[in-house]
C-alpha cells in the first residue's frame, strides 16, 4: 500500500463520513478485515474520491443512486449522512431517489425514501 | 399530476394493499416523500394497475416473482398480503417461489419462503 | 438422475419451446454441457414446470417478468415464443413488460419490448 | 394519460436524446409498444425529468451510473449522447464510470468505458 | 422426487451446514414450504453438491462469492459456517471477499466482511 | 499511483489474460480510459490478484462465478481464457457454472455455458 494515498483517503473519508464513523471503523479493525479497510481507504477514498473532475456533492449523489440500486442499507445510511455533509440538500436527495424510481423501479425507491427518513430522524432537526 | 389518475390509483392501492397500509403511508407523508407517494399512487397504481389486460391475481403473482428477485423484503410482505387479497392462494404463492428458485436461484427462494411464512403467521388462521 | 423425471421434462420442454429448439439443444450436447442439459430438463422442466398448481400461461408470464429483470436476451426470446405457444397473447406480454417498467425500471422494459418486437417479426404474421 | 404532461415530456426527451432518436421511436410505434412509449414519455420525461431540483447535467450523470449498473448497453449509448447534449464533458463521464468501478465493480466499468468509446467514435470529432 | 438423491443430499447438507441447522429446517417444514425443502435438498445438495469435480472447500468459496453478490445475509451466514466446516480458513474468506470488492463493488464487500465478523463472534474462539 | 504496484499488476495481468490481450488494452489506451486502465492494473491485478492466500486457479474460479452472475459476456470470455491459463480444467468450469445454475438461476448458467463453448471453439483443440 502507498501510505501517501492511504493518508489522503483517510482524510477525505473522515471529511465525508465523519470522524465518529471512521474512528469506529478503525477501532473495529482486526487481522481479518484490515486488508479491506486499507483497500477501501486507499482505493475508494484516496484514488477515486481524491480525484478532481467532479464536485464532492456530485460524487455523493452518484453514490446515493448506485447504493440504492445495489441494495445496501447500511452503506446507504452512511452515504446519506455523507451527502448532507457534502452540501447535498434533502430536496436533492428526494430528486435522486425519484429518478431511481423511474430507472430502477418503485420498490428500490420506496426502500430508499424510508431509509432516508430514518436517517433524517436520527440526525434530528429540520 | 392528474388528479383523476391519482384518485383511481388510490382506490386500487387501497383495495390491494389494504386501508390500514394506505392510511399509514399517507399519514407518514411529509414534504420529503410526498412526490414519491404521488408518483407511486398515480403512475404505479393508476396508470399500470388500473389497466385492463391482466387480472389482478396475475399482476400480484408477477409482483411476487419480481420483488423476490429485486430483494426487497418490506415490499414483498406488503405484496404477499396484496396477493392474498387479490385471490392468490398460498398454494399458488408456493408455486411462484419454486419457479423463482429455478430461474433466479435457491437463496432468493429460501428468503421468499421465509418471508411468506412470517406474513402468514402475522395474518394468523390457516 | 431420475429417467422418469427427465422424460417428463423433455416432453414439457418440447411442448413449450418447440421441437426445433429442443432438437438443436440436444444436438449441440457434448461432454461439457451434458450435465447442464440434464439438470435443466429434469429439474426446471420436469420438477417445476411439471407441477400442478399454476397454468402454463401463468408460468410463462412469470418467466417473462423474471428473465426480463435477469437481463438474458437469448432466454427471453425463447420464452416469448414459449409464452405464445402457451396461449399468452401479445396484449398480455405488453402488460407484463409495462409492469416490469414500474417495478424494475424503464430501461428493463425498453429492452424487453424491443426483444419482443424482434421475436414477433421473426415469427411473422399478425 | 394527461396530454399536457405528455407534451412536456416529449419536448424534454427530444432536447436530451435528440430529434432523430425520438422520431425513430415514434415512427416505430405500433399497438404493441404504444402504451410503453406513452408511459415513458409522460412519466419518465414529463413527471421526473420535468421537475426542478436537479440540473439536467446532474440527471444525466445519475443515469450514466444507474444504467451502467443496470447493464443496458442500448440505453447507455442513448444516455451518453444525452449527457453530452446536457453539457456533461467526456472527462466527467470518465469520472462517473471510475466511481462505478469502485462501487459496482470493475467489469461494469470496463464495459461502460468501451461503450462510451464506441459512442464517441460514432459521434466523431475530438 | 428420487428418494436416493434426496438421502444423498440430506447427508451432504447435514455435513456442510450442521445437524442443528438441518434439524431446524426440517422441523419448520409444513405443507407450504415442503416442496422447497425437497427441491433444495435433492437438486441443490444431492444433484450438484453431490458431484465430483470440485472439492467441497472450492464449492464453499464459490458460494461465499455468489451469495455475497446475490445479497442474501441469512444464507451468507449459513454458508460462512459451512465454509469453515469444509476447511476454508478465515484468511481465505478474507481473500474471497476482497475479490468481491474488486469485481462486484465495495459496498458488497463491506457488508460481507461485517456479516463474517458477526458469524465468527457467534462461533466464539479465535 | 504507485509504479511498483502497477508493474506487479501488469505482470500478473499478462500472465493470466495473455500478452495479446494486454497489448491490445494498452494500445487502445487514450486520455479517456487511461485512468481506468491504471486503476484496474494497479488495484485489481496488483493489490488483489497479487496477494497470497488463494491460488490463481481459485481466484479464476471465483471470477467465473461472479462475472457470470454480473452478466458481462466480454469479461467472462477473457476470464474463461484466463482460467484455462491458470490451470482450471474444462470439467471444473462445467462444475462452476452448474453451481451458478443452482444459486443464481438457470438462465445465468445457460448463457455461461454457451459463452464457454464459444470460447473453447475459438481456442480450438480438445
Amino acid at each position: 500500500m502507498s501510505s501517501e494515498l492511504f493518508e489522503k483517503g483517510l482524510k477525505i473519508r473522515t471529511e465525508v463520513l465523519g470522524e465518529a464513523y471512521v474512528k469506529k471503523a478503525l477501532a473495529g479493525m482486526d487481522d481479518f478485515n484490515k486488508p479491506l479497510q486499507e483497500l477501501v481507504t486507499e482505493y475508494c477514498w484516496g484514488a477515486v474520491w481524491g480525484r478532481e473532475g467532479l464536485q464532492r456533492s456530485e460524487r455523493s449523489m452518484l453514490n446515493l443512486a448506485m447504493i440504492s440500486i445495489l441494495n445496501r442499507p447500511h452503506e446507504l445510511k452512511a452515504h446519506i449522512r455523507g451527502a448532507l455533509a457534502n452540501g447535498v440538500t434533502r430536496e436533492q436527495i428526494c430528486e435522486v431517489f425519484l429518478q431511481v424510481a423511474i430507472y430502477a423501479g418503485v420498490p428500490e425507491a420506496v426502500d430508499s425514501f424510508r431509509i432516508a427518513r430514518e436517517t433524517f430522524a436520527e440526525l434530528g432537526g429540520a
